[in-house]
């Protein structure tokens, strides 16, 4: 049986992790029988926003708690995620990859990432285990691996030339497909980059998750 | 294209809708090509729970912009649900079935339910047209629609002798499976009332969304 670790980033796709995605690829992981166990940083939002409105709202939530609703309260801190225990590592998008696990909504190529979320990455890495990013997280990756990396985010060309320029090589992908970078052993899918509808991101993240899980054999 | 509208309740089982079954729906739905919309209540939520440590939260939240997480966005006020527009009605669970659309969580028996589910419920079920209830939501339609009513809520005990109390006739259920009463045109499905796992949840509601589909041809 296959441990996986999730990472999340929140619980709405505006303000945290996207929902959908991440509900895919839990159902993924299961159909596949891995043994999941999701993480999220115990750390105030970036910011919260109305989801009905669109709207910044003035509360305040924490990354951990939100995340705990998509998990059902079975989440960890992600400070306490020790890749020696697991075979591969999936992160969802939503905003909350570019707001709470980094900054890079507001700094773009200049962004920080979360620090837990970088020595997390960089000892899957080191270990020779599959990570797989979907929709706007995998613009983290070059920064966090500091080697070439080959991964998409669909086809926006503003963020493509972001990611070339933080020192991955971005490749154009449609929403139901996968980019492999099998020398890194990184799967990447735009999922909510592009779908218009849940059923497309479901395409891309399923053979994201199945791609991971092979290349961790 | 079928139209299918599907009633929120927040977002997070301890407080709202159930996220899985919420997403599980929509996703059977997309995939059948279902026309979907979403509705839920603009009320403040029952209450809040920390889903990381179980426990209450001191602030509060409205069902509608929570739910919204769910929807991305594309939600309406439950108030605006007209039957008339759509071929069939799907209620997922979570505690907000059962403390935001009622209170049947501290009244059992005798909850008092939003009066424009009610609306919803009675309107769609006077024109002939199929409703699928998922986990707790099941609960709540032997008082609704006011005639006897074949349900499931899993093998709960006390909730089943509950439900008989309501004038429902309660069906001990396994989680991949639904049951059907073909005359009142509902289906309903224990998923997160059984489910110890993501997949099981997905079997019901998947068999659930194809039967109401089918009935509503």
């Amino acid at each position: 049986m296959k441990r996986v670790a999730v990472v999340l980033s929140g619980c709405g796709f505006l303000d945290g992790a996207e929902i959908n995605e991440s509900v895919l690829t839990l159902l993924a992981l299961d159909r596949a029988d891995a043994e999941v166990t999701c993480f999220a940083p115990d750390q105030p939002q970036s910011d919260v926003i109305n989801h009905f409105t669109g709207k910044l709202a003035t509360e305040s939530r924490n990354v951990l708690t939100e995340s705990a609703r998509i998990a059902r309260g079975k989440i960890q801190p992600l400070s306490q995620a020790d890749a020696a225990l697991f075979d591969a590592l999936i992160v969802p998008g939503g905003f909350g990859a570019a707001k709470n696990l980094s900054n890079f909504a507001s700094r773009g190529a200049e962004c920080e990432i979360n620090p837990d979320l970088t020595r997390l990455v960089k000892a899957m890495h080191k270990a020779g285990k599959p990570m797989g990013f979907i929709c706007i997280a995998p613009v983290l990756l070059p920064k966090m691996l500091g080697v070439p990396v080959r991964v998409t985010i669909g086809n926006d060309i503003d963020t493509a030339e972001v990611v070339d320029a933080m020192g991955g090589e971005h490749i154009t992908c449609p929403v139901d497909d996968i980019v492999v970078d099998e020398e890194q052993k990184v799967v990447t899918t735009p999922a909510y980059m592009l779908a218009q509808r849940i059923s497309e991101a479901a395409q891309g993240i399923e053979k994201l998750v199945a791609r991971v899980l092979v290349l961790s054999e």
